[in-house]
């Protein structure tokens, strides 16, 4: 084949504009590469005429999908719209009509992600998706590819840039959540709505995914656990840093005899782990395969150049699928089906923190509420008064979730016990 | 196709045991993931009856390269066994045969790579060297591929295990570089004879494969600026921690309007680089793109598993082409030929330890030769009193290499200066 590689683009907000400003930079390099140019041939907009982030010829804006979706000579669909419908019936249409896709759609892999590389299959088209996680990282192809010949055991993730730059600013600063939040709003790091973000909806997205592919088998965001960072208080953060710990939101994919666990909260991390390091906006994806040992992606998780990084690479890959009339060499790899367990089976460990009363036998009591539960304390620290009350500070050992849970239910309806503060699963140690 | 993918594995040390170990360990998930298994027909050995650090069935081994080359029922050969006369033979040999070649050899590569290239593409084959650089770190296929929209800026990496392990005992310790070299040579981190490490030759063969590929245009072992770690004292590892920096032996490949500068040299690197925390044996690349920003790939640098890992990637790979009939889809890209700049004219800051005459003038003689050669000084600090001798410590603002060494040699010759007694560049920050 020769002439130009024809896409088709559907969005034009600040992914899509983003690819635009990228291939229009450097077009000659990538044709170089490829051999053949790479062109827009037509944009999906919600409306025609407003003002854009990049320029474009306005002939090219459409707002009719089918109009794009249905043109033979658009090869490439180019999905970075957003959403779970009109997304996901395009993308279902692009592929019967026999066009490979690439997609950032994180939420519609995490929801649909079987029913998409089914049709993949059947149609014989790509479906690429490296933006979906971790932005400009290369992450899925390194997994899926380089890292093939190695059984995963375990995928850790700072996958979320603003609940990593509210964490990184409350611990760098001693300020406390709603502060940085509004602060973070303000900059435009974080949405007005911030929900998906600090509750750890985008980051079960991606992890999701992620788990999906190392583990070959299929995770869903259904399946994924998740805690948000709003009751983390900047003096957990400074007590964690007491004890060498940085607090992140960590999503944590692991795999052992008894199935999948897959969760997002927020976690203690040592200060000397490769992902502590990990701050701002800044992602990073750390791997440990039985093979290559420890690994980790670091860059930038969003934003519009970066994501249309991975995009345009997508794009490349699924042009150069086109020229030697391979696609689908590479398809979905959940050929098994693992089961997904319960919060309540993982083991870990656990940072607490205490208000209790000021009185000799409660640290006793509170023992004994936790010994009979077989959770054993690594370290018990009284932090300080609060009024009449004394705050304590403890570390778990490694122990079953469940039991951590009844312990606390117990102690929640002790009367000496007059606030469980802070609750934080401590990983990145050993992990037996 | 069907049946088994067959290898012809030339090499049986560390890499080839560790290849071996991995298809025994991962054979049924890789061939789930690749449709037929990977099968080791044959494998080249110097001697038959040896030790071996795996269990291989005898009857496979063989002296005899051409038995495997020309076997015509072997589809990828895999080249662990180093060196660069037999191996770039064999390489060339069996890709004459129009067998794929899968090879760790960063020696070769850095130094025939065009040679090698050209002869993949005018037979057709594939030609994979993922674990050349960075061992189990996925680095060539990411750059490759999922970066392959961007204009890659620059290129910096910690890609020497032994290196860095010695210079991180140094610094935790502040012990000094003979003594951790010992060490490490008792702890086998270290050859017996350290040059090619520790005179930064294996991390510029690695550089040059890393440019050729960032910046699209050949970049042989010879075009690369080096120098080594011996110099480097506690002394000087210590002052640069009192100054916010750590030292690293770093590889750096950059590109501007005047040609690439590559070079591996010890660097001072600001604490808060992403870098300044890869410890240890461990490797790490930094990329900076134009779309991508900044990112870092992070992982064991070496190793029988590790390097495995990225060698059955790679074998997957080949053997995935194989049954797709695409053999040679991507090939080298070096379709460039800029100029590489000689190492006096790069631009960069300086850090010097100086030992002088404790006499009034001498700071302002000093100043003067730098001033002279338009050298600025950002920082001057007078350490202590050795003997009758004072130590400075300088750090230069940005400052052309050319005119910093014509600095030195004048200073050199001044009857006040006793002693250069360390010379470091200062890398990692803004570039300008």
């Amino acid at each position: 084949m020769s002439g130009p590689v024809n896409i088709g683009l559907l969005g034009l907000g600040t992914v899509g504009s983003g690819v635009v400003r990228l291939l229009q930079q450097n077009g000659a390099l990538i044709t170089q590469k490829l051999g053949r140019p790479l062109k827009i041939s037509r944009v999906l907009v919600r409306e025609r005429n407003r003002p854009r982030q990049v320029e474009v010829d306005p002939a090219l804006l459409t707002t009719d999908a089918d109009g794009i979706i249905n043109d033979p000579d658009i090869h490439i669909i180019v999905e970075v719209m957003g959403g779970t419908d009109a997304a996901r019936e395009y993308i279902l249409k692009a592929m019967e009509r026999g066009k490979s896709v690439v997609t950032a759609n994180k939420d519609l892999l995490a929801l649909y992600g079987k029913e998409l590389f089914d049709a993949a299959a059947s149609n014989g088209v790509d479906l690429f998706f490296e933006a979906s996680v971790g932005g400009g990282i290369p992450i899925i192809r390194p997994l899926k590819e380089c890292l093939a010949g190695n059984k995963i055991r375990q995928v850790m993730g700072i996958v979320n840039g603003t609940t990593n730059y509210i964490l990184t600013k409350m611990s760098r600063e001693g300020r406390d959540f709603q502060e940085v939040l509004r602060e973070a709003q303000d900059l435009g790091y974080a949405e007005a709505d911030p929900a998906a973000d600090i509750e750890g909806d985008d980051a079960a997205r991606k992890m999701a995914i992620l788990a999906s592919i190392a583990f070959n088998t299929r995770v869903t965001y259904r399946d994924v656990y998740r805690e948000g960072i709003s009751r983390i208080t900047a003096q957990d953060i400074s007590y964690a840093a007491d004890l060498g710990y940085v607090i992140k939101l960590l999503g944590i994919a692991r795999e052992d005899e008894e199935g999948i666990e897959v969760r997002v909260h927020p976690a203690l991390l040592p200060g000397n782990h490769p992902l502590a390091s990990v701050n701002d906006v800044f992602n990073a994806i750390f791997i440990e395969g039985d093979a290559v040992g420890e690994a980790m992606f670091y860059g930038r998780g969003a934003g519009s150049m970066p994501t249309a990084s991975a995009v345009v690479g997508d794009i490349i890959e699924a042009a150069r699928n086109l020229n030697y009339q391979t696609r689908g060499r590479i398809t979905c790899t959940c050929f098994y089906d693992k089961p997904i367990k319960p919060v309540g089976t993982i083991n870990t460990k656990y940072y607490l923190r205490l208000l209790v009363v000021d009185r000799p036998g409660v640290l006793a009591a509170i023992a004994g509420v936790f010994g009979d539960r077989e959770v054993s304390l690594a370290s018990v620290i009284q932090e300080r008064m609060l009024g009449e009350l004394a705050e304590l500070v403890l570390i778990t050992h490694r122990v079953r979730e469940q039991n951590l849970q009844d312990a606390l239910k117990v102690l929640a309806g002790l009367p000496v016990v007059k606030e469980i503060a802070c609750v934080v699963r401590v990983e990145g140690g050993e992990n037996v």
